[in-house]
C-alpha cells in the first residue's frame, strides 16, 4: 500500500478500507508514514469526512494502537464497570460526585482522566489540588482500588491509544482539529482502551463548550454511540448546557469544594441535577436495562438521592481520596485545602438581567489567574478560581456582587477581572430565554 | 503570523494577503514552517484554490526564494531574450529544433530545462545522450553562450526558485500535485526566476500528458499566462495535442537523430509543424510584435522554413552543441551515437486504423527499456528507445509494424511491446476522429 495514494483516494471522496486505515495508524504510530503525509491525509479527511464504518474502524485501529485495558477479570461475578467521559467545559466537576456515588451503589467506576489545557479544565489538576493525592497508578493499583473501593480515578497511561497522542498533537497544528469522524475517534479510542463495559459521554455544547450549537453536539454524539455500539459497548451520551459555567465555581481546589458539598447533600442545584442524572445513566448502563422510561429512571434518582443523603456516597469519597494517598483532612475539618491570597469582587457595571456568558472567557479568566495551562508543560496554581454569584436569567443591580475573584496576584486578577465582565451580557427586560440544563440523551 | 491559522484561513475558504502567502513561502523554504504544516496547508489550497492575484503572489514568492537571473545586460543593444516550456509529454524534441532556429534568426534564446522523471522525457537527458555534451554551466558561461551563439540549455541550477523544488518534492509525495494554481506557480516560478523577457508556453493535452482534456489544459493555460502579464512579461501558451507521441520516435539518443533530421528539412510532419509554429510565437514575442494575424504568421514561419532550407539553423545546432562540449561528429557523419544492440518489430495483432494512443503506456514503455528515471537518482540508457511507424488515423494490416523497440535487455523488450500493443486501438471502420495538432493559442 503506499499513502500517497491512500491520500488521494480519500480527497477524492473514496471510502477506506478496514486494511488501509490500519495501514495509516499502525504506519503512523510506528514511525514509518512522515508527519507531512499524514497531516495532508487528515485535511483531505476534514474535507471529506468518513462514513460511520470507516470511524469505527479508525476508533478501534487508535485504540489497539496501544494497551488495551482488560477490566473482566476484576469481579469474579462479572459485574459490569462503566466509565464517564466528558468533552470539556468549565465548572465540570462531576466526575468527583458522580464516581463515589455510584461506588456507594456497588458499582465499579474505572476512569482514566486527562489534565486542563487552554480554557478547558481538567478532573486530574482538581483532583490533585488535594495534598498527597497521587493519580499516577500502576494499572494494577487501579483495578485493585476499583474492585476494593469501587472507584479509581488515574491520569490517561503512556500507552493508552498511543495513536490518538501522536494525531491530536498534529491535528492541534495543522487545522484539522474541529472534524467530527476525529473528534469522535480521538475521544472514543481512549475510551476503547480503558476497558469499561459502559460509558456515558457528557457532550458539552454552549459558548464554553467545543460544539457550540445542538445540531453540531448531537451529531457529535450520535457518532460516538455509534462507534461504541459497533465495537461491542454500552454507550449513552448526554447533552448538556454549556451555555455558563458549571456550578458556581471554576478552579482547581474550589471545584474539589463544590464537589464536596454536594456529596454532602447541599451545593449549586445545576451540577447537582447535572451530576445526579448522568449518574442515573451509568446505573442503568451497570444493571444493562433495556427501559429508559420516567419511572425507571426516577427509580434509579431515588437510588442516588439515598446514597448522598445517608452519607455513604460521601464515605466514598473520602474512602477514594485515601486510596489514592490523598489527605482527607479537608473532608473531616482537620485541615484545610490551599487557598489564595485575594478575594476580589467583580461588580455589575450595570442593572438588568444576565442573559448570556462567553463562558470559554470564564475558563479563560481561570487561566490567566494560574489556575490552567496555556501548554501541557505549565504549572497550576491549585488555590485561584472564581466563584460566579449569579445563574443566567437571574437579576442583578448595579454594584450588584456577580463574581469574587480568588487570586495569588493583583495584576493577574485585573486581566481576569475584565474578561469575566466582558463575558456576561446584562440586559434589560425579558430577553434571556433559559436554555435546558440536559438537551438530549442519545441511547 | 502562526501557520496554524493561516491554513485554517485557507481551508475555509479565505484569500490569503500578500504578506501572508510570503510569510508561508519564505518559512516553508527557510526551514521554520515544517512539513507537516506546509502539506496540509497545500491539501486546503488543493480542496479551495487560489484566485489569480494569490497565485501571482505566490508565484513571485517562490521566484524569489533563489538566484533571479539578469540577463538584461547581455547584448548592449537590449535585445529581447526569450524561453520556451513544455508541461511534459512524450517524443517532444522541440527545443532542439527551435533554439537553433532562432539562434539562427538572431533571437536569443536562454533555456534552462530539466531531466525527465516517469513517463515523461526531460531535454536535457536528451542533450546529454551526445559525448561531451554539458548542461552543468555557470550562470556566466551560460549568459556568455547566449550572447556569441545565441541558444544555450543548461541545467536548472541549484539555487533556481528553490522553494518551488521543495514544495514540488513535498506535492508529490502528500497527493497535491494536480491543482491548477499550484500547477501554474511551479512551472512559471522557474521561468520567471530564469529571466527571460518572452515566454512560450507548450501546455500538452491527451493521453500523454497531465491535462487529458482541452478544458484543464485550457485553465492551466490561461492562469500561467495570467500570471506572466502580472509580473511584466510576455507570455505566449499554445496548447498541442498529446494524444499519441510527437513524431516518431521516443528515447533520448533517438529523439536527437529525429531532430536532426527536421534541421536538415526532413523529419516528421507534425513534429515539425509544431516546432515551427511555436518558433513563430517565439519570434512574435522577440519583436513585441501586437499582430498575430494569418498574414503577419505566415511571414514569421516563412522566415523559419528560410533557415531551416538554407542550413542556417542546422548550423547553429552544431555550434551550440559544440559551445557545451559536445561531439559533433554525429552531425558530420565522423562519429555514431550510442545504438542499442536490439531492434525488436511490434507487429499489429490485427488489422484495422489507429483509433486512438494510451501515449502514457508508450512513456512507460521507454521508461521500462531504460531510457527513463522511476525516481531521480536512476541512471539512464540514452541509446534505447522506440520508433513508431504509425500515426493515429493511419490504416494497418494484421501483422503490420506497428512498432520497432531499441533495447539492450531481451526481457524489458518483452515488457515494452507489451505496453505498446496494449497502447494502441486498433478498430475497423472510421471510428476515427482526428485531433487537431494546435488545439488553441492563448496570447
Amino acid at each position: 500500500m503506499n499513502m500517497n495514494e491512500l491520500i488521494i483516494k480519500k480527497r477524492n471522496g473514496g471510502v477506506l478500507s478496514e486494511e488501509e486505515i490500519r495501514f495509516i495508524v499502525d504506519g503512523y504510530t510506528d514511525g514509518s508514514i512522515p508527519d507531512y503525509q499524514m497531516s495532508s491525509f487528515l485535511m483531505a479527511t476534514w474535507f471529506k469526512g468518513m462514513n460511520d464504518e470507516e470511524t469505527t474502524i479508525l476508533t478501534l485501529a487508535m485504540a489497539k494502537s496501544g494497551d488495551m485495558l482488560d477490566l473482566s477479570d476484576i469481579f469474579d461475578d462479572k459485574k459490569r464497570i462503566i466509565d464517564k467521559h466528558s468533552t470539556g467545559g468549565v465548572g465540570d466537576k462531576t466526575t468527583l460526585i458522580i464516581g463515589p456515588i455510584l461506588a456507594a451503589l456497588g458499582v465499579p467506576v474505572a476512569k482514566m482522566s486527562g489534565r486542563g489545557l487552554g480554557h478547558t479544565g481538567g478532573t486530574i489538576d482538581k483532583l490533585e489540588s488535594i495534598p498527597g493525592f497521587s493519580s499516577d497508578l500502576s494499572e494494577e493499583e487501579f483495578t485493585e482500588q476499583v474492585r476494593t473501593v469501587g472507584f479509581s480515578d488515574m491520569c490517561q497511561t503512556k500507552n493508552l491509544a498511543p495513536a490518538d497522542k501522536k494525531i491530536y498533537a498534529l491535528r492541534d497544528v495543522t487545522g484539522t482539529v474541529d472534524n467530527y469522524s476525529l473528534i469522535a475517534s480521538s475521544v472514543m479510542s481512549k475510551k476503547l482502551a480503558a476497558g469499561a463495559d459502559g460509558i456515558v459521554l457528557d457532550v458539552k455544547c454552549g459558548s464554553g463548550a467545543f460544539m457550540k450549537d445542538i445540531d453540531s453536539a448531537k451529531k457529535l454524539a450520535e457518532i460516538m454511540v455509534n462507534i461504541g455500539k459497533n465495537a461491542g459497548r454500552d454507550v449513552t451520551a448526554v447533552i448538556s448546557d454549556m451555555n455558563e459555567p458549571l456550578g458556581r465555581f471554576v478552579g482547581n481546589t474550589l471545584e474539589v469544594l463544590e464537589a464536596l458539598n454536594v456529596l454532602r447533600g447541599g451545593g449549586d442545584e445545576r451540577l447537582k441535577e447535572l451530576s445526579v442524572k448522568l449518574a442515573a445513566e451509568m446505573l442503568r448502563l451497570a444493571e444493562k436495562t433495556a427501559a429508559s422510561d420516567e419511572a425507571v429512571m426516577k427509580d434509579y434518582i431515588a437510588r442516588i438521592e439515598e446514597v448522598i443523603d445517608n452519607g455513604a456516597a460521601l464515605a466514598k469519597f473520602r474512602e477514594f481520596v485515601a486510596a489514592q494517598g490523598g489527605d482527607t483532612g479537608f473532608i473531616d475539618g482537620t485541615s484545610e485545602l490551599a487557598s489564595a491570597r485575594l478575594m476580589i469582587p467583580v461588580k455589575a457595571l450595570k442593572a438588568g438581567v444576565l442573559t448570556g456568558c462567553d463562558t470559554e472567557k470564564i475558563g479563560t479568566a481561570c487561566l490567566t489567574l494560574g489556575g490552567g495551562r496555556e501548554k501541557l508543560t505549565d504549572e497550576i496554581d491549585p488555590s485561584v478560581g472564581i466563584e460566579i454569584n449569579k445563574h443566567l436569567g437571574d437579576s442583578i443591580d448595579k454594584g450588584g456582587l456577580l463574581a469574587i475573584i480568588y487570586a495569588n496576584d493583583e495584576k493577574k486578577a485585573e486581566a481576569a477581572k475584565k474578561l469575566i465582565l466582558e463575558a456576561y451580557s446584562i440586559e434589560e427586560g425579558d430577553a434571556y430565554h433559559p436554555e435546558k440544563l440536559i438537551k438530549e440523551i442519545i441511547r
